[in-house]
């Protein structure tokens, strides 16, 4: 058997920070290949973004059955500073575990694991689907494993992805979608000038503020029946002037959407465009849009995720399109895909924790998941 | 008699960047000594702002009469890199003298002393209040100056500042006030958080933003018979979030108000400090009044100045308030105050130059000053 909170705390003990691995898909292969699954490993992408580190391991059993796929990754987001002890030595401290990644989610991959080493018999094909770079640009990891899977036979049926999709207890939520997440940069140049003679000058930060002000007034959409309204958040502004009597030469800022499936990436940014347009003739808008809206209509797959969390935890799960992308943005061209993980409250944050319970639970679940979907 | 571009450029070769006084008061001083000035020099604070040199020079005539004073810097902004000579190697190019500090002001400054070696016999007295520090804090220079004064019964009645006021031609303008000067920074805290969990976060960027646009849209007041409009300029903006899926955990903004003497500093800080508080309950604002708006009332100073410049340059001047600060917004606590000197032009930039006419026609329209002011 594999001890869940211990498998946990030796890779919050790697510091893989995007794209660092750090240890942490050797220690995953290691646990792999001793409960009989075949692992494979490559790299993909170099510097700045890469090289990352990816792992899909699979296992199949003697009877014949559908093919199931646990997917997520090791990588973490940075700790930032003024933690309480240090993010990457775990610490217990009361019911909780401490470290970057504990819910984000090396928790759910040690979860994935440890599932997997209390079925070791089962129809079909269980496989575990690991990138070393979901939090950062993600184009070396998802994507290429999806591109190893293709050129190999690889062919999942359905896959449960171990992000933390809890909100107020172990359960509540299951993601059956996600939202589309476009990021647009605006450069406003301007004429720099002394600040006592503005009309000489053209302040870029006054033309900026008309954008922003703009565009966060409106009101996108107002939701569906499984997506929340979309919305933008303004992500940072830079002018850099470090002179007070200076009316400064440029200005830029930096805006998200996460969108719903009523809108498209490329209408929201010809929106922004419209205005920025209007506002600042002479700016520039850059768009990248990391994935559109997606939704795995509700079905088997979240009917089977559904009951083995009400069986472990007695809550019955939402199910529910909110939160950030994940790869499920992509593995959702594969098949049906549903997400469901530990409690999302400290994800990203100060002091990143897991209750040791929601481990040990979240291990259950996942095994009766895996009962289910590969019963013999 | 003193050649008044001679000494221009004997000052113009001393790298007098505040609060370095590099040899500029000694040249002064002993141009005055040398015409009957009595001179105190002083010292007044230390580094990183100071130590900064600072010189009174009074020379009082056999008839009684009132107390003239010519006031103005030996401090040269930066000169920053571009020139096409060295800026602190005077340099005569056809009609133009070259070097930091041509027209502001090392180029009045020694029109004052020209003009006062003219004019060896006045009545009452004639006073020169020079500070190395203008361009600087402005905090250990005329104010320290002003006081030396009061302490040593020096009160003069009327002072002329040898600002390069003019804007299109020598003797266009004469500055009979300023508008005043008020520095704000605004720092918004928010509540860090995933941009896709915008419920969960605070997003500072976006209370800046409602907090500029409307102090951005306010107009102050229409300005009056004297003054242009008051006006505020953002002139910084900082989030300084490197995360495109981060909403930030601060904002922040600096802001500048040029205004006129319908407003007070006082009362503009606490304007904004209300669109803040509504915007942004958590949010703190530090403001720093550089100066409050004054004006000397069309009079005799004026008139004296605008008959001088108008027998010299036939150019009627306009009386204007506009531009940035000076010391006379200390000095004008004394008495009347005028502003009149040199193109300003090339002032604070790259290749700073002066006509050699208007050095002279400069000179002649001081002399003109002082035989009207302290008449025999």
């Amino acid at each position: 058997m594999i001890d869940v909170v211990s498998l946990t705390e030796r890779l919050i003990a790697c510091p893989s920070v995007t794209p660092a691995d750090a240890g942490a898909l050797a220690v995953i292969a290691e646990a792999l290949a001793g409960i009989g699954f075949t692992v494979h490993r490559f790299t993909d992408g170099g510097p700045p973004d890469g090289p990352v580190e990816n792992l899909f391991a699979t296992r199949t059993g003697a009877a014949p059955g559908p093919h199931f796929a646990f997917a997520g990754h090791s990588d973490v987001v940075p700790a930032g500073s003024g933690w309480q002890s240090d993010p990457f030595t775990p610490v217990r401290r009361g019911d909780l575990l401490y470290g970057r990644g504990a819910v984000d989610m090396k928790g759910a991959v040690a979860a994935f694991i440890a599932a997997a080493a209390r079925v070791p018999n089962h129809a079909g094909t269980l496989s575990l689907i690991i990138t070393g770079d979901e939090e950062g640009p993600a184009t070396h990891g998802t994507l290429a494993l999806m591109e190893w899977m293709a050129a190999n036979g690889q062919h999942p049926d359905m896959i449960l992805v171990g992000e933390p999709t809890s909100d107020r207890r172990l359960g509540d939520t299951i993601k059956i979608g996600r939202r589309g997440s476009v990021n647009m940069w605006i450069e406003v140049p301007g004429t720099q000038g002394h600040v006592a003679y503005p009309h000489l000058a053209d302040n870029p930060a006054t033309r900026l503020l008309r954008i922003l002000d703009r565009v966060t007034k409106v009101r996108l959409d107002e939701g569906n029946r499984w997506f929340q309204p979309s919305n933008l958040e303004v992500t940072d502004i830079a002018v850099g002037n470090p002179a007070t009597n200076v009316i400064p030469a440029e200005a830029r800022a930096r805006l998200n959407i996460r969108f719903n499936d009523e809108q498209t990436g490329a209408a929201l940014v010809e929106r922004v465009r419209a205005v920025v347009a209007e506002e600042a003739p002479r700016a520039t808008l850059t768009a990248k849009i990391s994935g559109e809206a997606f939704l795995t209509e509700p079905g088997l797959l979240s009917t089977l995720v559904g009951a083995a969390v009400e069986r472990v935890t007695g809550v019955t799960p939402a199910l529910s399109t909110s939160g950030g992308t994940s790869d499920a943005r992509f593995l959702s061209r594969l098949c049906p895909v549903v997400e469901f993980g530990l409690l999302n409250a400290t994800m990203h944050k100060l002091d990143e924790a897991v209750a040791l319970a929601d481990l040990h639970a979240l291990t259950d679940i996942y095994e009766r998941v895996v009962r289910t979907a590969l019963e013999r």
